[in-house]
């Protein structure tokens, strides 16, 4: 008898259907003698549809209220999940995230979990109920319902499997794992049994948009280990853990792509010390996340500084810059249509060649390289949108991905 | 300044541009500096599309998880009228039935209200803010969301007007008030301005469906005086309090027709102690509630039992009366087509002559009476269904209720 907790996403409970085959799944492994403990997510389109609805009454609404709207979306997949495994005879019991006894700080709309009080779970659990438990939400000190925020369902699924000790944490969702590049786009990529937490981390910030990465983190950080599978097929999926001896002798285990980012440069800067930390500050101030960042030498007493951000922030970005270059002097410039392309693997941080390889293969295929950022298990190029696709498979046969 | 509760209904809340309306009200009621409490039920159709769902996923759904489902209706409105409220600039905060300490029985769909506590909302109204309740639900000692049934909103709305001891507590509905009849019935029918608790439960048992008698009952338990009236329009509706001396001065207050009753007659069975007892023994095992009862004297050795019920229990109690006619003797015979006609009112205990006029009313225009039973403060007669609106009319003119 083992005890997994289990999480099945928006499309897997999105209508009555697919929640009884939801309870079909999870009966099969209570039958054989497993404790279960099912986090559910709200239905596909739900959050939406209650977002527009809030919209309609108030154009700014306030985050305490947007989370007590949005908690309804789980409790309904809890309730509806948990009588369709009494339809099939299996005993069950739902939770919202307060009654879990999931509780977060006061941050609403991205709370983070604070503590886990597992006792009434356990206490059902060993009375032989399976459990299931409404993601994405908890409560905070003083009774006020909170959410976690994107990809918040997994991310309580994973807590959940930390708090209970379970033996195995499946995260059900659309897609069959974690492959070596996307499908859709590099016909032979290739599913992979296992991948390292950096590894899926390093994936997740370059635009594979299996997980969120604080899911991930979370799991690195209470060293849960999960496996991401489908919902709609009985194929195991890929193992996420921290990497062991052996995953070292893979080079490269994928290669992803965000086409969701755009360049900025900022130029003609005053090249003194400082200049740099007032440009990120007054980003991280307005909460933009930038990714690869470059700095030029300086020449001639100024310098320019070019980074990546998502392509959603760059009108914040450049407003939030101009009472900076105010300041430092310089100007700002946007680049669209660009494409982040990257290559990932534990292997590659004792194995040099591998940015050679890659800057080799895409020359080879006539693909410009206009920006380039390096981690320990990670290579990442800034590349032409329209060449994206097929860079990365150029760089997937470069690696030779599609071999186990 | 005073402290007001308020519900508004279904109907008044049933999508974002009626939410708007119900701020905008509960805008101008704040801006006169009152402290108030809205209970708000789910919009209109809600509860219906959930339970549908549940029947799709479970043909026999637990009652737990009903209740655990049917909660999001209201929790869904208690965010979007503040939000609403928000957007209009005034300060509001939303609370479900748990949040709002409003501890029930482990009954679940049908659970009582055992204490509020009222704390956390005295604390947001000392603060200023609109707080926003939930109706229908509460929260069990072990933290299991209940439900309180028909009605429930109204329940909640007058059992915070109770323990907040609130100056005023209005229920928005989307009729006036209660008439001295159904106005669509009877054109000539009169809002009335007062009525009391005991004339308000017998009007409501006697098929006006202005409120359930549950929420009277209690009103009247904890002495919460309170009014129905439109949220469509200004106008002042029916205030319903402990009956005052002026009130016993109206013989009739108003003319309530239910018809959504049928007839049983169980004949021909012995005519010893004990016979009628089974009878309603059983009824009431299998939750029949039985209305007018009439039993004929015992004559050889047999009497016979005749009684009203809804018409959607005549099969079930049909059912159940089987086994005991097959212990007592005896057949059961169903009428249908038949309605309930009531007139009501605090002034005829010490009136004589109430039922003459009646009675005579309805004989001047050939309406058989069927049976008949009275109470301190109502006369009720059964007649045959078709004659029904008729006889209303009739009631209401022999009363000269048109008349102020």
């Amino acid at each position: 008898m083992s005890r997994i907790v289990q999480k099945y996403g928006g499309t897997s409970v999105g209508d009555p259907a697919r929640i009884k085959n939801v309870a079909a799944r999870i009966k099969a492994i209570r039958d054989q003698g497993h404790e279960l403990v099912v986090v559910v997510s709200a239905r596909a389109g739900v959050t939406n549809e209650l977002i527009a609805r809030a919209k309609e009454v108030c154009a700014n609404p306030s985050e305490r209220e947007m989370d007590q709207l949005l908690a309804v979306g789980e409790q309904e997949t809890i309730a509806l999940t948990a009588m369709a495994l009494h339809g099939v005879g299996v005993e069950a019991v739902s939770y919202t995230g307060a009654q879990a006894g999931i509780f977060t700080d006061r941050v609403h709309t991205k709370a983070k979990i604070k503590t886990i009080n597992a006792k009434p779970l356990e206490k059902d659990l060993k009375a032989g109920k399976v459990i299931i438990v409404a993601g994405f939400q908890g409560i905070d000190d003083d009774g006020h319902i909170t959410t976690l925020g994107r990809g918040g369902s997994d991310l309580t699924a994973i807590a959940l499997a930390g708090a209970l000790k379970a033996d195995k944490c499946e995260i059900y969702t659309d897609v069959d794992g974690v492959y070596t590049a996307d499908p859709r786009v590099v016909k032979n990529a290739r599913k992979l049994d296992e991948i390292s937490y950096d590894e899926m981390l390093e994936l997740a910030s370059s635009g594979s948009k299996v997980m969120q990465s604080r899911s991930v983190e979370f799991a690195k950080k209470y060293n849960v280990v999960f496996e991401v599978r489908s919902s709609f097929n009985q194929n195991p999926g890929t193992i996420v853990k921290e990497e062991v001896a052996y995953m070292e002798k893979v080079v490269v285990r994928g290669v992803a792509v965000d086409k969701d980012q755009a360049k900025v440069t900022v130029s003609n800067i005053a090249d003194r010390p400082g200049s740099a930390a007032k440009v990120f500050r007054a980003l991280a101030d307005a909460s933009i996340v930038v990714d690869m960042i470059v700095q030029n030498v300086g020449h001639q007493g100024v310098a320019s500084l070019t980074f990546t951000l998502p392509q959603g922030d760059t009108d914040k970005a450049v407003k939030v810059l101009k009472p900076v270059l105010a300041d430092i002097g310089g100007e700002v410039a946007v680049l669209g249509n660009i494409a982040k392309l990257s290559v990932v693997g534990v292997g590659m941080k004792t194995h040099s060649g591998v940015a050679a390889t890659l800057f080799q293969a895409l020359a080879a295929a006539g693909v410009n390289i206009e920006l380039i950022s390096t981690s320990e298990i990670k290579i990442s190029v800034v590349i032409s949108l329209d060449r994206a696709d097929e860079a990365a498979r150029v760089a997937h046969k470069a690696f030779e991905l599609d071999q186990a």
